[in-house]
């Protein structure tokens, strides 16, 4: 199991990935068979193609995403809050990540609603 | 599936049953068959009776649980940020929360370490 440092480096690199859209550092970060569901609810994106692909359509979008809480260790997962900011719009977020042995997030889940 | 207001109803009624110590609003809240992994990575209680069991070795302990964010609802789940105060103690903690079709809570996942 991965320690807790470990993780929260992770997380912070997500942050950073996601806010610059930067698709190599995303592919670190996920295992090749990861899964991302994102919002939970929603059919999975299944595999490192489906999952780039996704965090492309991002691009257009200048959406930047800062924690918003500390990160939570437990097991072989993390789960943290942070908000997304999308042009004018702000949504609130908790998103859980397992990872794998090597430190590879293997499943994301994105508890949020537009409403 | 149910809907976002009945979940937050559910964790609300939560916050309440744990930091008072009621078991019969614990029981209302969770289905017969629901497992509770508290934290994950530990071995999850199956079933209402071990729930009840875990649940009621709180009484001693005086825990006082609060929200700390807003509940994110999205499928058929809740994750929610709080802390739980235990004594001089106060763990900062996420729970997922998943619900079955009757609104009753059909497996919690706690993220918190003592570290």
């Amino acid at each position: 199991m991965i320690d807790a440092a470990k993780k929260i480096e992770v997380v912070e690199k997500y942050m950073v990935a996601v806010s610059t859209n930067n698709l190599d550092l995303i592919r670190e970060i996920y295992a090749d068979n990861a899964t991302v569901e994102d919002p939970v609810g929603t059919p999975p994106k299944e595999g490192i193609a489906a999952i780039l692909a996704f965090y492309g359509g991002f691009g257009a979008l200048g959406v930047k995403l800062q924690l918003s809480g500390s990160v939570k260790c437990a097991g072989n997962a993390a789960a943290f809050p942070f908000t997304a900011q999308i042009g004018s719009k702000t949504l609130d977020i908790i998103d859980v990540f397992e990872f794998n042995n090597e430190g590879k997030v293997v499943s994301m889940k994105a508890y949020w609603s537009a409403g």
